[in-house]
């Protein structure tokens, strides 16, 4: 039996369209009545665990998910060892650095020093301006991050952005963007090595992407 | 003008009640197709924050919140610096640790050395064993928490139980409460020496649950 973890939301439709095209299909995890944790696939050969996105590389480090999809995003703020197996370029959204479009700051370098940066990716975030040699002070937040700038506790915020309708309803705008955030296939590093039928279940989801 | 940082999610109702009867009345945040981060009270006189309850602590050690409205559990992980002022009383529920039921454990105790515990937690759980002298290695979830022993990730887990349903359809029985949390008044510690429109508000509160 392969187990995998699946990211509930955003993700969620596309990554089970990616493992029924692959033999497995978990379709009954998109009924929205549908409360349950783990799913069994129709033929029976698989199991799924529907998670947080945050908790998928959890799931599959310590092996009790053979296989995980879950963003680019989580897994730049993880330290936690997973095989990184594929980019299935769904999901896709940019990490981006925006400011109140009334501020006047139009690239980062005009940001106050140690100013407040409010994110829900601190580690993202902290390194970003490090690199730049920006000293600044991320505030981390758990949600609704554009209240940072608007209610003036933070200059500016580091955050994922799809469409960018959030930023624009808020009165915020991007100044920079850090990088481009897909759905990831990911992987238990000693499944990997040691399930043969994972390696099959892999090469068959390879190649259903690249016909795409 | 007073703002006060409000949780979403299950303290909201009783949170807008208790400054409806101390005349701020913010009720327009229980329209379900409300999605506005701030509110302003019917009388002109406060704003709301409507945030994650974890983010609450944050606006108001930062003082874009002068008043905020948060359960003890956050209060717990949280190192911010602010004014812990009264306990409202409701929003009540347990912080416990919980075991599969047929796992044996009928006390902390019993749990193997170095056992794998999940949490959402993570602060309160690492000090509770740490007191007991109980090596054990805290898993760090987001979310659906009770995974973690049914997936056999963890042997326990430590985390807030209101009804005990959820433990219960799950499987997995209490072994140990840790403390009970209620919704708590907090403030910023600056408006509370500086605003009396704030302390005369406090009163008003105190007051006000102290005739429940």
């Amino acid at each position: 039996m392969i187990t995998i973890a699946l990211a509930k939301g955003a993700l969620l439709k596309d990554s089970i369209s990616i493992f029924k095209k692959a033999g497995l299909d978990f379709s009954d995890a998109l009924n929205i009545d549908n409360r349950m944790l783990t799913i069994r696939s129709k033929c029976g050969k698989g199991k799924a665990l529907l998670v947080r996105n945050g908790d998928v590389p959890v799931y599959v480090s310590y092996g009790q998910a053979d296989l995980g999809i879950v963003g680019y995003d989580v897994l730049r703020e993880s330290d936690l060892v997973i095989a990184k197996l594929l980019d299935l370029g769904f999901g896709g959204c940019t990490m981006s650095l925006a400011v109140k479009e009334d501020s006047g700051y139009l690239k980062p370098t005009d940001l106050p020093a140690n100013c407040n940066v409010a994110s829900k990716f601190v580690k993202t975030a902290r390194a970003y301006f490090e690199k730049m040699n920006i000293p600044v002070d991320i505030i981390h937040l758990t949600g609704s991050v554009e209240l940072g700038p608007i209610t003036g506790m933070a200059e500016a915020i580091v955050d994922l952005v799809a469409t960018g309708k959030t930023l624009k309803e808020n009165g915020l705008i991007k100044i920079d963007d850090l990088y481009y955030s897909t759905a990831r296939l990911i992987a238990n590093p000693l499944s990997l090595r040691t399930e043969n039928t994972l390696q099959e279940l892999i090469l068959t989801i390879e190649s259903s992407i690249n016909t795409f």
